[in-house]
Order: C-alpha cells, then sequence, then structure tokens
C-alpha cells in the first residue's frame, strides 16, 4: 500500500484487502450477482462466503470455477513488488461517485469492479472528478493520431486526466499527448498491472506509471484476452465524463466504449474525418446516433465542463421539486427515508425494497443533493424536509 | 416561349409575361413588397401602378430606381434569342408548392421570386419535386470535389435532381457529377441565363442547359455581383427538399444557402471531413448546429425520401382533426371558408384578415389536403365537411 494513498484516511483493514484481493482473483469480470452480494454483506463475509461454496446460483455461477484459488497474499505482496497495489471500495480514493452508476445501470456487462489494481502516484478519485476518455482504433491513421495528440494534449494542459487504454494507435497517442504538457492520465488495462502490454507500449506505460495511473481489475500476472478487453472497456467509459472516439471502424471496441458510456449516463464525442477513411467510419455513425462532433479542445471541455457543473450542482429551479432529478432508485429510497429517528441502510432497504446496495448507491446521490443526513451509520431526512 | 413548357396547360397571356418581365428587370431581388402587391392585384395591374409610381412606400423603395426602364419586350426577345424563356407563376411549370415556403416564412430576405428566366428542356415544377441542392466551396479540396460528384451522382442515378449554383469548385462538381449518370441538373444563376458565369464553366452550362435546366430571376444580360450571389442562394434552397453542404469554411455562401433551407422548413446536411482541412469547418460547424451528418448517397434519400413523403401525405391519424397540421395562416384562412357558397379568394381575405397573396398560398396547402374545394376561381369547404 502506498501512504500516499490514505493520507488522512483511516487504513483499510488487512482483512479486508485479502478479502479484495482473493475476490479480484476469484471471479473473471464483470461479475454482476457477486458485485451485490459484496455490497450487501461485505467483502469479508462475501469472500469466506465464496470459497466455502455457500452462495446463490449465481453467484457460484461467477466464482465456483476458482473459490479454491487462494493467492490473495501472493497477489499482494506480487503488486508491492511491481510497485502497485490494490485499490478497493473502502478506501478513500475510491472513485465512488463515477462507479456508482455502474450499480443503477442495471446492466449485466456494466457490473462495477470488485476492487482495482493500481501503480502510480496517481489518487484515482481525483483523478476521475475531471477526466475525458480519449479512445480509438489501434489501425489509427496518421490523421487519427494527431487528432487524438492534439485533443488530449488540450485536455490535459487544462488539468483535464485523459483516461484511455494504452493500445497501439489512438490509446497510446491520447497518452503521449497528455504526457507531452506533463498532464495526468490514466492506463486502464485488459491485463495485470505488471505486465507490459502492449510490448511497444512498455516505456509508454512506465512514463504513465512514473506520473499518473496504470489500472487494472485484473490481479498481477493477469494476461489480456478479447474479452477482457472488451470488458475493460466499461471501466474507461466509466472513469470519465465523456468518452471521445477519435478513430473507429464500424465494428471496433471504442464503439463498445461509446456504448457503455451511454448506457452510464456520459457524454459520447467523435472526431469527423474523411467520409473515404474507414477508420472515421465509426465516427460519423456515432454522430448519426447521437453523439457530439467534436473538432477543438474547446468543444471537448464546454460539454464535460458543463456535464461536470451538472453533476456538482444539479440545478433545482423554483418551480422543481427537489427531488425531481431523482432516478427512480433513488426516488424509492428517498421515499422510504424517516423524517425524525435516523434508520440504518438495512432498514431502509427493507422499506423501499430496493437491494442494500443500491440504497448505499442512491444515499450518496440524495446526500449530494442534501435530500438526507446521517449519523452513525443511519439515516434521515435533514432537519424540516417532511415528506411531499 | 417553348412549347414543351405549357403542355396541355393554357397559355399564359402576352400582357401577364409583359408584365412580369418588366417587373423582373425593375425589382433587385429580393422584392417582398411588390411580390405582396403583385399577389394581390396580379401582374398587370401591378406592372402598371409600379410604373406610373402609384404604390406605397415600400413597394416604391423596391422600384424607384429603374420602374421606367421598359425593357420587358426587348428581355423576351432577348431570352428567346438565347433559347430562353419567361417562367411566371401563372405557368403550369410553376414551382407552385416549393415555392410557397418563401411567402409564409415571414423573413424579408425570402421574398418568393416575382418570375424566373430558364433556358434548357427541363420542366421546372417537376425536376423540384425531387430535388437536393448540393453546394459548396468555391476552394473546394480534391476531397470536397470526389464526394460532391460521388453523392450528386448517385442522388441523380436515383431520379432526383441535383440543384446547385454552377461555381467552380462544388456546385461544378456536383452538376457534373449528375451529368455523368445523365441525370436531371438544375443550375441557378446570379447572372442572366444567356451568360456564362464562370466563363470555366461555359461547357459545364451548355451542358445542363442541353439536358436539364439553367434558372434564373436576373434578365437577360444580367451580372452577376456578390449580393446576388447570396440572394441567389434562397432559390437553390427553395427549389430542393433538402440543401446538402459538401464543403465550407465557417463564412461561405453555402452556409447562407443552409441557412435559407432550415428558414424555409428544409433539411440541412452536411458532409464531414478532416478537422485540420478549413474546407470542412463550415459542414463540421452545421453538423453541431443540428444538421444530419451524411456520408453515403443512400443517407441523403432517406432523409430526404421520408421528407418529400411527408410533403405529399401529410400523416393525418384518426384521433387527429384533419386541420391539425395547418400553420396558422392557413388556419385561419380554413375558418373562414363557406360551407355552401362558393367564394372569392378576395373575400376570404376579407373575411380572415389575411393578406390575399398569403391567402392564396393558404388555398394551395389546403387544396392539398382536401380541405377546400373551388369552382371558377372561388373557394368553399368540400361537400359534407362543416365547421368543427
Amino acid at each position: 500500500m502506498s501512504d500516499q494513498a490514505s493520507v488522512g484516511a483511516p487504513p483499510v483493514a488487512e482483512e479486508v484487502l485479502l478479502a479484495r484481493a482473493y475476490l479480484s482473483r476469484v471471479a473473471e469480470p464483470p461479475a454482476p450477482a457477486l458485485a451485490r452480494l459484496v455490497a450487501e454483506i461485505g467483502p469479508v463475509e462475501a469472500a469466506q462466503r465464496v470459497h466455502d461454496g455457500r452462495v446463490s446460483e449465481p453467484v457460484a455461477g461467477e466464482t465456483g470455477a476458482r473459490r479454491l484459488v487462494r493467492r490473495a497474499a501472493a497477489d499482494l505482496a506480487a503488486a508491492a513488488a511491481a510497485g502497485a497495489r490494490l485499490l478497493s471500495p473502502e478506501h478513500a480514493e475510491w472513485p465512488e461517485w463515477p462507479f456508482a452508476a455502474f450499480a443503477v445501470s442495471g446492466q449485466r456487462e456494466l457490473a462495477p469492479p470488485l476492487a482495482l489494481w493500481v501503480r502510480g502516484p496517481g489518487l484515482l478519485a481525483g483523478l476521475c472528478e475531471q477526466a475525458v476518455a480519449v479512445v480509438g482504433a489501434r489501425a489509427a491513421t496518421s490523421y487519427g493520431g494527431h487528432m487524438a495528440g492534439e485533443l488530449s494534449g488540450g485536455l490535459a494542459d487544462r488539468g483535464f486526466c485523459v483516461v484511455s487504454g494504452a493500445a497501439i494507435g489512438i490509446d497510446g497517442a491520447a497518452h503521449r499527448g497528455a504526457l507531452a504538457v506533463e498532464g495526468p492520465t490514466v492506463a486502464v488495462l485488459a491485463c495485470g498491472v505488471d505486465r507490459a502490454y502492449p510490448a511497444a507500449h512498455q516505456a509508454l506505460l512506465e512514463r504513465i506509471a512514473a506520473s499518473g495511473l496504470v489500472v487494472s481489475e485484473y490481479p498481477p500476472g493477469c494476461v489480456p484476452g478479447r474479452h477482457r478487453f472488451l470488458v475493460r472497456n466499461r471501466l474507461i467509459a466509466g472513469m470519465a465524463a465523456g468518452t471521445l472516439v477519435v478513430e473507429a471502424g464500424l465494428r471496433s471496441g471504442a464503439q463498445r466504449t461509446a456504448a457503455d458510456a451511454a448506457a452510464l449516463g456520459r457524454l459520447v464525442m467523435a472526431v469527423p474525418g474523411p467520409v473515404t477513411s474507414g477508420m472515421s467510419a465509426g465516427c460519423h455513425r456515432l454522430v448519426r446516433d447521437g453523439a457530439l462532433l467534436v473538432t477543438r479542445t474547446e468543444e471537448v471541455l464546454e460539454a464535460v465542463g458543463r456535464l461536470g457543473l451538472d453533476l456538482a450542482d444539479p440545478p433545482v429551479s423554483g418551480s422543481e421539486r427537489p427531488t425531481d432529478g431523482l432516478g427512480p432508485v433513488a426516488a424509492l429510497v428517498h421515499d422510504a427515508l424517516p423524517a425524525r429517528a435516523h434508520r440504518e441502510t438495512r432498514w431502509l432497504a427493507m422499506e423501499s425494497g430496493v437491494p442494500i446496495g443500491a440504497v448505499r448507491v442512491a444515499l450518496v446521490d440524495l446526500e449530494r443533493r442534501g435530500l438526507v443526513e446521517h449519523c452513525d451509520g443511519r439515516w434521515r431526512r435533514p432537519n424540516g424536509v417532511g415528506h411531499d
């Protein structure tokens, strides 16, 4: 564990880290049933039950094959040896708000990560606060590489973190564009953070790990795979306020990242190019399907800046109720909140009929909006705010 | 006059043609006040009053400078000598429906043409029924020229008329693309149809005049001017179901054509290109402002085909009133329509309080919808359709 990651926050208990490391090795992402179980009963209890096989069928399906693989301590040691650490939702550095969208998206493929292996001095929660995903084709043209570098450099220069996948082509140009202005950048891998994949980007990954952050759901030593690249893309989309596709064929991983971004309620942007270039065909398709066409850094900033602002301060006009912007789950939880006595999260789950994990996510949202107050882990409406 | 233009329709009286030719020479387009006067009292009476100076101040402002220029017969003769003819709203070949939008747009710059000088075998009303304007920069890149030719060829091949301005660059490539597949194309000039402007397009204009139509508001011999290019653009937009901008700088005539198309309720489309090309910057701006991004002929057809269908058959569902789709002016005229006795247009104008020119436009709309029937130039509701 890096001391830097937990400055001012209580340390995360060793048993929690071991449990998260165990689960990270046992379940192949995405593991929605396991994620729900962990949210309900906590990682230590969940890890024990998974290990013992005392779980529901969906969780067993996600964990049965590897439940006896007990490498948590070895994985944590391997991470430390590689200069990496395990980041778990219990850490202050965990990007709680960006990842909250996973739990409420309702899509199986968009299950939240159980933990993240990270390498580098960056603090993930802070990096995600102002972040844009810049992604695109491996077989990028020189035009695409140029645009990825220009736009990423411009974003990084304004303090925005450039999130990408470290692949050959657009991804690499995006990271290099951010590094060129000594700006923040995060590489999300489909293999262990101790591996250099693609090999041609070994030096680039070292540079990212030296100033930003290299991130993966997969434990040290894991190899990349076709399925993992696609599953990884949801994390790239989830860490950023918007996803910018610079070049992409009609069938490409970048299209998947864009689809994930849209499903998570994030902005999708695309850079146009010559119609005669197949590498721009995916971008044009995205624009025809509703993505924002962008040509300059300022246009990206205008869009994601506004989005970021909206997320921070949901606009509430005089004629609207403060609960108007709530999603259906948060609205259910809000309805269940008592006005006087504080109640536990579990009580709210019973009262609202919402799974306890989703209740936790909803409470984060409600707290940001000032619609809930808590005391010793129990909740009620803020003083003076009764039921409608 | 070409016989072909008036097959099966009564000939237009000589005095009407002379009056329209006179007005075409006297007023510099756009002349909205004069257009309204002509719609109200007819071209012969309007021409006489303009000549005598017995007109309102707005009309005098549009006609005072040249009202004593009496070259109608000479202009008609010059046109005939150049193989051209004067097309007036009294001709069956006049594209009444496409131009109806001018009168109701309410924008001064979008006054309808008083008459059109045309050269070629094409029949304008028929050509406008399935037409797309393909326009763009003079300083086109080879990419833009390629795209203009490809898309125009594809449209013409499907029977769509390609309307453009015969300028160097995108316009020329658009006309050539249509001619290459022996498809219909219309060139709208900012000078007399007897002139070859630009000179480099003399052969191209001859080819268009040989199979399609060369059109202008300006009488024979008129020279082009900066103002006339902009004013001319509204006719290009007005003749087509949609305007496709292939390449354009941020400040360009093509942007004006696109703005006119939008104001006339027509579809605006743009072809993307490299962000690094200033000639695509105007297209990208248009898409960001709501224009449809298109990359292939099929995408254009899908959009304008649907629009054309909508124009031809306004959808009326069972739960709607047949008058639901009417604009405010047409609704006023509809309210004024008697159910039994037929009434004159002038009576409807009095009854509805709508200027007689706008009443005429509204009646065209109402007739298309089956909401009016006429007899000897007088109007009433169709049998059995009473007031609401």
